[in-house]
């Protein structure tokens, strides 16, 4: 059974972004020393594979960095452990690590991957230098990445769409700004009405997507004295599953509509797909039934979009509560890691039914 | 008199501001050459003063330097002069020096004060250097400063306030923005409302003040999937002389109102202060006669400022239209030099009485 003190001695290795290395040594020393694993470290990624001769198998993936924080802070009260990581996702990790080594026989062949960099740009994501140098040790049926979930599964996961919205003035003196055309209160107006933004729901598989719109950056400005000719802001739109990077960018135009004018530009800056929920395929199906709970659709976005285009039917299913991500209060707490060891684990030992 | 060709010897010597050696020498040169001025340099500042025994002294003022540009490209086309500079201020300038080297008798002394970066930062205005510097030069009983007016008085100016205002929210992540408060919402907000405002008129001495309210920046923005909780904007307010800059932020606040919460902070970051019109000073009321037109208030900030608070009653008069100041389409005509030379001319040769 999977310990807080075996969540302890994860979140005690500093692992931030980019600094993955003591706790990807940490995690290879454990596998390598099951002979039923075939182990290898690419970059700070471990990847543990039984290669026996089941016709199925499964991957379960986790990231081993963290935001910046301070890990000494880390402590264990009763049946909590609070610290940098615990719930995003050491929690997970120590139940991926001790179900690795377990040695009960299993009806499928199971990929453990823990990966470096999830935190930061995707373009530095661990697991897209594996897609990129070894997409064999990604091959699959079907995918858990263990992000946390709050025990219950959380189906697909959101685009996330940023467009930089650029609005067009004309300059002048700020004595006489009747001469000019001020930018800055143009996007005043945009913004209003983006505060106003109704999220479209969207239901799929029987969970329902929220969609939301957000600024996220704003910048303006030429003078003192100057009424501004350009002002702009960064908007933030969290798509679906059903709508594709062009079409969320055409409904974000023209859901703007007359906001935007002559000369005025809306760019579209960074796009991550989103991953449809998936959960009519068999096994999502039957992890959704041993979790005992209703699944419900992930919101923010998620490395399932990366199997999801691999070709790997994914879900997310992790311990912790997802909303205590990122937040300085985290925590996990043994009965989260328990369920969660509990659940995976009977769903191994049923996956090649 | 004055002609075309006496503005282009100033408009082409390059003079943007903090490089106004070159046009300082060459005005420096001219006045000393005359046996009825006492020329002093102070930094790029020339300073050119009759020393007889008329009772009253007056002080004429121009600027040496021009915004940022290419002076080249200036040329004559008939009665138009085109160039960096030819409306602001160069034509007054040149008109200036003529009335200083003219050897007609006056019943008045006269100052005579060219100084340098006036088109920047007011900290680093060269007439501040010289009133730190050599107080006593610039002591008068009436002010006239040469900023292109289009031929009439301007009286005294407004003044301008600049404030930052940042609000705050409460941080959240993008797919789940309603556990947060995004602060550049409302930004958003406050800026619509801003572009509200319907001027302030204030009439005093028969010229009417109009008062403006702009937003000449903003920024705001955590990272690109954070709900940000905190953003601000800069508000550039004009202030009619019935003012002072405590009333003035002070109105702001209560015109912003319930848009300013708990934790907002609205920061006073400059204040230029206004000059009432001082049209019943007798010297401003003949020029105003003479001008042959009414006078207008002046709606920009001027050093007539910084002449009333060095006790100096002032106004502006100059060669040029106001509105062509800083645009790079800007010129002055042969007739408006013309016409403020003669007006100024005849204000000095009747100033005694």
């Amino acid at each position: 059974m999977t310990s807080l003190d075996d969540v302890m001695a994860l979140v005690a290795i500093d692992s931030v972004s980019g600094a993955e290395g003591d706790i990807a040594t940490y995690v290879y020393d454990r596998l390598v020393a099951s002979d039923r694993l075939e182990v290898e470290r690419i970059g700070d990624n471990v990847i543990a594979r039984t290669m026996g001769h089941h016709a199925t198998r499964v991957l379960v993936a986790g990231h081993l960095d963290t935001v910046p924080g301070d890990v000494g802070a880390a402590v264990i009260e009763g049946d909590v452990l609070r610290g940098l990581g615990a719930c995003d996702m050491k929690a997970s990790l120590a139940g991926m690590l001790d179900l690795a080594l377990d040695e009960e026989n299993r009806p499928v062949e199971v990929t453990w991957v823990f990966y470096a960099r999830e935190e930061i740009a995707r373009s530095q994501s661990g697991l897209v230098e594996v897609s990129e140098v070894r997409p064999d040790l990604l091959v699959a049926d079907v995918a858990v990445l263990a992000e946390p979930t709050g025990g219950l599964v959380e189906a697909g996961c959101q685009g996330t769409l940023r467009v930089k919205v650029t609005l067009k003035g004309v300059r002048a003196h700020t004595a006489r700004p009747f001469t000019g055309r001020n930018a800055i209160h143009r996007l005043g107006d945009l913004l209003s009405f983006v505060a106003t933004y109704l999220p479209r729901e969207v239901e799929m598989d029987g969970v329902t997507y929220v969609e939301q719109l957000q600024a996220v950056g704003v910048e303006g400005g030429v003078a003192p004295n100057v009424v501004p000719d350009a002002a702009s802001c960064v908007l933030n739109h969290r798509v679906a599953p059903d709508r594709s990077r062009d079409e969320a960018a055409a409904w974000l135009r023209g859901y703007l509509g007359e906001l935007l004018g002559e000369g005025d530009d809306l760019e579209i800056v960074d796009w991550a797909p989103s991953a449809t929920p998936d959960l009519t395929n068999h096994h999502l199906a039957r992890l959704v039934q041993l979790s005992g709970n209703a699944p419900r659709a992930k919101v923010g976005w998620t490395d399932v979009a990366t199997f999801q285009e691999l070709g790997v039917p994914a879900t997310n299913f992790g311990a912790g509560d997802p909303l205590l991500a990122h937040r300085s209060d985290e925590f996990v707490t043994a009965g989260e890691v328990a369920t969660f060891v509990g659940v995976l684990g009977e769903w191994l030992r049923s996956s090649g039914h």
